[in-house]
């Protein structure tokens, strides 16, 4: 995976992909929230509040690395849990964009 | 202090002071909650609203101990910081109203 060249318009491409992926998945984690956040009755509620935020905010530190020798996997996973489309790689090579989709799909 | 006697009726409102300072402090957070949810603008703010939910619930965890050996100093911090008026203190005994209001004042 890390043998791949990435030409410096499939890194702004890249780049566009991933903040993307991640702002789609701030807005979920953000409607999520706010729906939590209008149905609180009590302490607990709370609580719940902090725990979903602390699962989420370790998982998207986990997954939002962005070296572009962990590009392609990366991309897959965004694509497999919906934040990424086909749409989205536009600006990548073919050949990556085929690896992206064939990971995605496992 | 912790050489203090705390009869049946004094645990019992003890108890409801408590509770009533704890409902209180946490319907203050929820309304902040409420506040900086409604305002999200980017991912920052979701980790700001994490890191705000982290600050309260390490010092609500270790500001509501619930031992009468401590319970005197836990109610002049209560009080100190608005979440217990002198009436909630009703049903305890006159001196330990006093210590709590004197301890409260410093």
């Amino acid at each position: 995976m890390n043998q791949l060249k990435w030409s410096k318009t499939e890194k702004l491409a890249a780049r566009r992909a991933f903040e993307t992926a991640y702002r789609r998945e701030c807005e979920a984690i953000t409607a999520k929230l706010r729906e939590m956040t209008a149905s609180i009755q009590g302490s607990a509620d709370i609580w719940r509040i902090h725990d979903y935020l602390t699962e989420k905010r370790e998982k998207t530190d986990y997954k939002y690395g962005y070296r572009y020798s962990i590009l392609i996997p990366v991309f897959a996973r965004l694509m497999k849990e919906g934040w990424l489309t086909e749409a989205d790689l536009d600006g990548l090579q073919d050949d990556k964009i085929d690896k992206i989709k064939s990971s995605a799909s496992l």
